[in-house]
């Protein structure tokens, strides 16, 4: 399925890389919500390409079309349908890739799976698809304004580079998303040496949440902790989670690991904010470890349709490193899940006439 | 939500600590698969406690009875529902906790989202809960049996004590999971230490999965490593799941990071199985890291049901290191989630008459 | 799937005819609902066979275990799991039938289907299962206490005999829960005659509910006519549906058919309490026709499991008219689907902090 | 929601009538079903209005656009997504009529579930969303393809005219889709007669569908008689939906009643080819009851937002009778309903690498 299935919201994105446009539909929300064309734009903006070396040249407006569920500024409760048509598409550059699995990618995969030889642009597997999850997250931030929620990502470690302190407000413009005025440049520097061997890097993502009232979530299955982290590993290119203080409470006792409590509240927030699967009213840490990016120019081995070994160089235009289209994505999840739980959590206040 | 929902399977699981008992029941589940009382038995008593001087004293012998769904050791189709009775409850253990909200539990949460006290062993929030799923986790076994999957969860780190080497058979039959017969006894005494200091201790598990078939999972939300992820996030005390190398990419370049293929096959496994979501035919390969079990008999500081600074000592019967415990849980989350996938991979395949 | 999916509540029945036992697991129920046994108990006596001479004779207490989810009179959040052991079965009444397909009943598909044999007492399709239904009716019914919403099912129709009025509170007591005093008798006399003569009757049940707030249902799929629609063809033996006046508005002009309002409210009711898939607060109307019971005496011409025509008489204990047994089955679902949508309503409530 | 939640398909309509657009997103087809933009027209043509005097003028040239899912004629196992935008909306129809509540509609449901006044045309509760539906039926139609299955609806009665004999070919071209050539032009007489009294009328469709394999269905919950009935009922001015012989069983005793069987097979169908929920392979038979339209020019009482008594006539361009417009609607719910059941069935096979 293509879907976020949410316990109020339901949201499906769609599109192809190189087809006709992604886009959105999210069910779920109430009617009479602020929602402007503007705010879902900004958002869309933030994730898109073509605006720095650093990141894929191809060129995308990202013009976001408004087809239903709003109007005069408001919700109207209706299925909120959003499009983004695709502009500059370029197949051709696949064009010799077509009959070759490209290592890291879902061409393999899909080929399994579906019969399908590999896609201009990777198709459904794109980072492409990554659109609709930002407007839809433009639409669980109007869901979650009036709580004063507040979600920021941003790179902790790019490569070898790490940040040693903390500024989301210059994170916020750099193109990297680098959390560290101090190590930014290293950071670029990383990503600039990348390229220019034909080659990406990884890195790491974290992402800070504030504002969000205790009670969210559930005890078992669907814990906070559950869909945070089973969202986050929906997004292409992320192979670890970790919540609060994550694999340092591994080598650690009880008796360190425990958040204690004084009349004020807690005393420390090694847990991350989750108690239970239930948020405690702390601030939410997660972080990501985000791949290098699979394509790249140099060449490597691989298989083709016919099962044999063959070499394959990639071309084309692509984000020598991830993390920075990526924090918007990942605030957007983040987002669409916690909209998604403070809706269900009207339903558990006590039954009354 | 108390359910497991996947594409096919729907899991819900009941039950509270000291209640009547715990349970589940399976739908989705064809007709005609051959299972054993015996076999949902046998997955039970390994996470059962009270066998060991690692784990909690409380006795249960988990007696699963079959109440629906199964006839003469074949499923019929219908729901199976599963029930273990609670025997040993204590709930006078807890008797003087009922004002207090104990560190690292779900005791806070559970106030502020039900409005309820402290209940009798974490009523829904205990780890008995996992009897209902490592029951359903029996139910995928049947199901995956003719595939030939193997799941083995293991433990390779307790405290600061790391495995340098594995051996599954080993672990399977070690009371802490242990997968290293060399630092097995490091790790038990680890643990015991911890108890004697009224405290208790972290770790970290792996789960080995063989055997999959390629084409599970989907491209975007529901991508293998989000069904994965999230479920292991699902289980109380998972802090960090990673994925194949997880951390380890984020200080990658590409070419090193990619699995690249000759004409047998992939020739590394970096991606730990799963390519753009689908599982590529690879071995599955995680790693959890599980908290320091919250329940400690050292002095805490913390609330009571007033707001007030008070100080709390847990009493009761507790495990002083939960890997052991979790690591069939966790291979019982794994099948429910590959099951899942394989009968919705069924409906995959091109139509025809 | 044998559960009913709603949009906040879910819940999934188990058990067979000649099995352990029946029940259900309801999810989504919020903490603090008052909800005794003794009240799920009242329900399930409505629906107990054993009782009249229009019944069957199978005896059972069909007494209720609460196994979760409830302590000290109030819902804790957590699933609430219930359990009716079976005790009266009596398998071999159905062994002479073991390879023959019983007219009317579920034994053919259930072969094609599931590759069973005909299942004693109809196993998963036995109107046994039900109890499920009705238990979680009664949680419903304990959500929908504080609006005020009284749901009753009676019969209108048996075989050829009508009511002519509506008597509720008399309907409630009577034994087919005939409508009307005048034409109860006659109503009896027919069920009797049918069972004399090795024969069923079928019938009519109208079904009438007040006290619905305005604004339950949405306006497309998940309409209030589609959600009670569909739950009431989800009863075996119902074959034909109507909301307010049904069938009646097919012969008629708009200018007739339309309810106008004055300042007061509306004119009329023709519409059955839903307008544009959402309730309008005015009584919502529905009947069901029900089959005749296709257990019966007689002998009837049919097929083996081998494709042979052979002849069949079934013996057993049956309802000779479902009609009165149906009643509180139709009464519990209207519930389900009235206490999840005002549940749901709930998220649809403008956001604030 | 705005979904249609089938056991593996997922649809989701989007649109209001004076918006943007319409459209739908379908997610759960298997990758390389032949699917042509011309079947999607085509189906879309039939509902299409303008076309007839017995129907709305409004002129809607209906092109659908596949914005996704879709590439070379074949699926892509992606979510398909279609647009239609709309062209001839004409709110200043409706700005007299923007206070009141026009009878018979969803107008006052809407004030009373969402806060909002009357939308233009009706807005989410409009006809017009049904053309989400009709192309998602295409697609539907097009799993169903290599089955055979046919799907046929057809007017049996308009007002008080009946049909007495059926001719599906006629049926599939006339105007009202009227079964039987010889009552055909007294059923446009019908609805031209209510047109020029400024008045409309109701009718009934029945709706005949051969090939169904046995088997698809669920015992309980999601019996093919709750999918289908459901589904039907999602259908705005569907007040009675009967199965088979439908109320007419009700007057009945079982052994008229029961479809028996000789070794060819059943000797009747009074069922409607389901038999404890699923089906037995002899034709599906459905009659939906039709309301008359709601908005008539004919002056009616009603309120306005204020709740004062007022008068409304409705001008604007309105179907004088919904029956020829809603039957390919009725074919493309039950196209969805057996596509997405037939899915499912194939996770029913037992297991087997």
């Amino acid at each position: 399925m293509g879907s976020f299935s949410g316990e109020i919201l339901k949201v499906a994105t769609f599109g192809e890389s190189h087809g006709v446009g992604v886009g959105v539909v999210v069910e779920g929300v109430p009617a009479g919500i602020a929602l402007e064309q503007e705010a879902i734009q900004a958002e869309l903006d933030r994730r898109r390409p073509g605006t720095s070396p650093l990141a894929s040249a191809r060129q995308e407006a990202d013009q976001v079309e408004i087809l239903s569920g709003v109007a005069e500024g408001r919700t109207l409760g209706s299925p909120i349908a959003l499009l983004v048509r695709n502009v500059d598409a370029r197949s051709k550059d696949y064009s010799a890739l077509a009959d070759k699995f490209r290592p890291g990618h879902a061409d393999y995969t899909f080929w399994r799976k579906y019969g399908l030889p590999p896609q201009p642009g990777g198709g459904r597997s794109s980072g492409r698809e990554t659109v609709g999850r930002v407007a839809a997250g433009a639409v669980a931030r109007a869901l979650l304004a009036p709580l004063g929620v507040a979600i920021a990502a941003y790179t902790i470690q790019v490569g070898p580079v790490k940040a040693t302190a903390i500024d989301p407000a210059f994170a916020r413009e750099h193109p990297l998303r680098a959390a560290d005025p101090a190590t930014a440049q290293a950071m670029v520097d990383e990503v600039m040496a990348a390229r220019s061997d034909g080659d990406s890097v990884g890195g790491v993502l974290e992402l800070a949440i504030d504002g969000v009232p205790a009670g969210l979530g559930d005890p078992v299955f669907n814990k906070l902790d559950a869909r945070l982290g089973g969202a986050m590993f929906s997004i292409g290119a992320v192979k670890w989670v970790e919540i609060g203080d994550g694999l340092a409470v591994a080598a650690r006792r009880g008796s360190a690991n425990n958040d204690q409590m004084d009349a004020k509240g807690f005393l420390s927030n090694h847990a991350g904010g989750i108690l239970g699967g239930i948020s405690n009213g702390m601030p939410l840490v997660l972080r990501l470890a985000i791949k290098p990016t699979p394509s790249i120019a140099q060449p490597q081995r691989t298989q083709n349709l016919d099962g044999q070994a063959v070499e394959i160089s990639i071309g084309g235009r692509h984000d020598p490193c991830l993390c920075g289209r990526i924090a918007p994505v990942a605030e957007a999840m983040a987002a669409l899940v916690l909209a998604d739980l403070w809706l269900m959590q009207k339903t558990q206040a006590r039954s009354e006439a």
